[in-house]
């Protein structure tokens, strides 16, 4: 089984800049991860943009959906900002035969105290358990594409 | 959905005494990992004893299969030392209906780095997706008990 | 001996608010940090504002001065982001008769890799061991205020 | 000005090997920690011994004292483990002339929640700010050789 990382920048991978005082998306932190954890199935990472995922667009998003369609992975995993990560999974839908899972983080993977190291395990495993479909990895849960919202307020992904 | 979280001590939990300069068995980590992951399915986590894999006798290992077994769950996770987990996951296959999932960690998850975290984010994805069953949870990987074997020179387990 | 420790924001207190998808100055971590190293001195914190130090007007920054005055503390050690902690320290050398030491950080005190830690640690020491004055203690040295500056492009404060 | 570090093992750099489940002596962490403060004097880091405090013997301790009398550097830096560390300070008292500071950790520096860099930060202060001596850098404060004792069951260094 090989799993194919598409990363596309939001909180996750957010790094601090004291040149400028703020926090932009940096390199991906998902390969350190999965090199910390021993992860001893083949996995392949690549970048496609580096987007706090407000500013990600319907073209964008076309990419994205351009990207996992010509992959020849059937196991594809996306790392995404959380605001528009229900959208860019009801876009992913019109792909059939793979199994696609988006995750991503509240806190940088990069803090102390972050969600994010916990949400890459849960949706790598994801990623290889379920039937074909998209899916977002979020609080230790899997949703279906097109039946989830961010709770902004609450700070977690709910099912609609 | 409900998980019921049993913890049995292993490296995972370990944290170190100066008193004694030693690393050993203390409080588990997994409701802070949980915690820290923001997570929002039902959990329940219980400590049936604290002792290195080594350690774990035959009424030991009894002890974690009648207590999965009395359980209301459908779902368990086990947190288990790596060196005897594939013991505890074969002695659980006496077990039917339930999806029992084991990990652990080689690395204590209260080290700075560290593959707890994602190994208990990696299980909690597993036991909530596959069929009832038996399974170790480890270095990004589902293996079915009985089929399975820490590679203790590479630090990894390996499916045999 | 007794530590007067003032906050004023900085990049050192800088949390991650995935709300605005933004870093933004937030509680102070300095009574963690000094928790955490079990520092059995006395010591009390106190937060006189929350700013990035490019936001530090003159009011703010005699505001600073006053408060330091009329501390009845003779070791006063000061959080302030690293931009504008040089023209903060000249201000405060109008005091006489006290040891004040101005520390932050470049990257966030809750990212698992900081200088935050080492600063605080470093500062802790220096407002104890040296004679009256104003110091800043950034990058393991000990600058006086006046004859010290922030090399933005190489990410170091340097001696002038 | 340059600073010899000499590391002779404790608790501080202490790393766990999953292959004996314990925690060893393992490379030092204070070059990382140097680095990771962007330290900017000039330090070399040397080991002399990696062992738990309880096992230096007497000849080891007269191995520290010669290596620290013979070093052509006038401020000197010791980690060490905590148990034994007021008696190797008590040893260094026959050398004049340098500033020689011990620190160490209660918890491993490769813990997520340690004094050790907190305590390398102190000590990297208190070395270059104190006329030649010996002293003990902990708990945020600084002692006199031979005159401070680890009170073991509060975990800390107090003044005799």
């Amino acid at each position: 089984m090989t799993l194919q990382v598409f990363t596309t920048g939001g909180t996750i991978d957010k790094v601090y800049f004291d040149a400028n005082s703020e926090f932009q998306v940096g390199d991906s932190a998902i390969s350190e991860i999965f090199r910390e954890a021993n992860v001893s199935v083949t996995y392949h990472v690549e970048s496609l943009m580096r987007k706090d995922s407000l500013d990600i667009t319907d073209a964008d998003r076309q990419l994205i959906v351009e990207a996992v369609r010509k992959s020849t992975a059937e196991r594809i995993l996306i790392t995404h900002g959380t605001d528009t990560m229900p959208q860019t999974a009801a876009a992913l839908k019109a792909i059939t035969g793979k199994t696609i899972v988006l995750t991503g983080a509240m806190q940088p993977a990069r803090l102390r105290f972050t969600d994010a190291i916990f949400n890459i395990g849960f949706a790598a495993a994801v990623i290889q358990t379920l039937l074909p479909g998209v899916y977002i990895a979020m609080n230790g849960q899997v949703f279906e594409a097109g039946k989830v919202r961010k709770n902004r307020q609450a700070g977690r992904f709910e099912a609609l």
